[in-house]
């Protein structure tokens, strides 16, 4: 939240952590609600006005707060919820801050409804202190992040592999995207799109490292396309992927690889070829947090993220992908064809030859 | 969809495929709809009538619709879509249909809005016939079910495990639910949960076999709290869990185990702790849907399918759970611990006297 709030340059006096509740004491309550509202682990934040305890105070307070919210010709409620010892009850308050309100703004033609309001006033009395706020902005919600461990994210520019990697940082996971540079058999833009992702979703790792693998993978390709049946490019492609991203999870002291594949969304990516792929992998779990979704879910997420603009700029798509990729690749087929090479070396040449960029 | 509505024994003349759309000849068109929106792969379901190409009936038609749909005082839109030869234009339909109805329900005082019309007439014209809806519901999407391989799924009857069978379901992987029954240290409402939960998910599986392994697995705790570190107990269930599931899968010809875990949403579910999970499969990935989701959205989810009720009904939680669990498992602690048992023989043990039950 500090990171936050100082990545935006929004001024802050204080933070307090209470009873279950966090207080920012700022004068830019909508500012700083808005922007802790994207903070990963934060289910929802209020812009409130505080003062003491004292009814008086609640109820001269709280007029103020409907007079700056509260449209004409409307309904409201009033909710208190109070914690401590006082000399008057919720009720009390609700009614007595109703009243006044109706009374105040007369002008307005305001009328109680305390099923179906269109504006609430909601008072939290903690001890000696009160709070006030009508609006609540809803929460991105999930783990902060870090209270998780770091996670190898293969990110490839598009949709997919945007999203599922936020949800791994949605869970409190720090991600470290690793990007596969498949030229020539892509254009420039790809690698453009990989780091302009990236860049996106580290805005909403303020104060985490914002480093991006990038690991030559066009040469693997070109042996590949050369001398394997041109039907499993694909599979042998992701296979070097995941080996590639397992060196780099070791490298980062990371605890799983997360992915983008949805069953069924590619040829690459039937239950039966997720399984050979899952093959290459020996120490880590492969994490796919999209499995269940259709492309248009996942759409739909990358457009609330941020990313769904920067992945579907036009590109090149990859013009090693055969015709007719195999949907129902055999192990035995696969781990046959891998034969032929010193897998091993061309991973460990790839991961080595491998740029870190910070974006 | 055939055994859908044979299943809900609704009647229907026949099914065509015309050019990416099926069309279902019936007198029941809107209970049809609603059943079929919840047949996995279908994205969208709309009740239709049906004419020919004729203008003059396509409008008359059209009328008859809107008279038993548009209502009072309210705004309208027609729309068109033509595939084939025609002696009008899409145009010239919406034209002609707009002006009729209007005439024709005059005392119902209605207006066009084409912008955001409270409701609207839509007409297909496909060479020689016509269809016309004015409601479309939205079906549960994903794929039919059988297009991908099969897979089983650790059910536990809890909200999560369901859900995360339904995803895979959805993306249309047939599913063996496993229930690994924990007697003595839960009571008898858990199993029945499970078989509960897992008839509901039957419901959309129709056509499919309805089987469910429960395999006992209280033994096996008994002896890890017996002889084992005590907060390793949940960490050792769980790789049992695992690797009586990698039985089951070659018995049933599977593709993947399905597990309904979230990251961090339990102690046995941090990052770390998955990873040593994934140790105990060799052949199988472990597909978990539900990696990135917050409790509150799966809640959401299992409410939709209509297994939350029963997820939720009251049971007696696990007493094997020691206080204070790991939430950051050794693999090599957890390998240790293992090597006093015969854990092979413990398996095929459970899985031998696994009992297959039909719900």
């Amino acid at each position: 939240m500090k990171n936050a709030l100082e990545y935006h340059n929004i001024s802050y006096e204080k933070i307090v952590l209470k009873r279950g509740r966090i207080y920012v004491k700022t004068r830019n309550a909508h500012e700083t609600a808005s922007n802790l509202a994207q903070v990963f682990g934060i289910s929802s934040a209020s812009p409130a006005i505080g003062t003491t305890s004292d009814m008086n105070l609640i109820v001269e307070t709280a007029i103020k707060l409907a007079d700056a919210t509260v449209e004409k010709e409307s309904s409201f409620a009033v909710r208190c919820h109070r914690v401590g010892e006082h000399p008057y009850s919720s009720m009390d308050i609700c009614k007595e801050v109703g009243k006044q309100i109706l009374t105040s703004l007369k002008d307005r033609n305001l009328r109680v409804d305390l099923g179906n309001p269109q504006f609430t006033i909601n008072i939290e009395v903690r001890d000696k202190e009160s709070y006030m706020f009508s609006e609540t902005k809803h929460g991105v919600g999930g783990f902060p992040l870090g209270s998780q461990s770091k996670v190898v994210c293969l990110l490839s520019g598009g949709i997919d592999s945007a999203v599922a990697c936020w949800f791994t940082m949605k869970r409190g996971c720090p991600v470290v995207p690793i990007y596969f540079d498949n030229s020539p058999f892509i254009d420039e833009t790809t690698a453009t799109k990989a780091l302009d992702v990236a860049k996106k979703l580290f805005e909403l790792s303020i104060g985490f490292p914002r480093k991006v693998y990038v690991v030559p993978h066009g040469k693997n390709l070109e042996t590949f396309i050369k001398e394997s049946p041109r039907k499993l490019t694909c599979i042998l492609c992701k296979r070097m992927m995941y080996r590639a991203a397992e060196n780099i999870a070791e490298i980062e002291k990371a605890e799983g690889i997360v992915t983008g594949e949805a069953i069924g969304e590619q040829a690459s990516q039937t239950l039966i070829n997720l399984r050979v792929l899952n093959d290459a992998v020996e120490k880590y779990p492969v994490h796919r947090p999209l499995l269940g979704f259709d492309k248009t879910e996942t759409e739909a997420l990358a457009r609330k993220i941020g990313t769904f603009e920067i992945s579907t700029r036009k590109a090149k798509g990859c013009t090693a992908a055969p015709a007719k990729p195999s949907t129902r690749a055999k192990l035995e087929n696969v781990k046959k064809a891998e034969e032929k090479f010193d897998i091993q070396r061309m991973v460990e040449k790839s991961v080595r030859a491998a740029k870190i960029v910070t974006v």
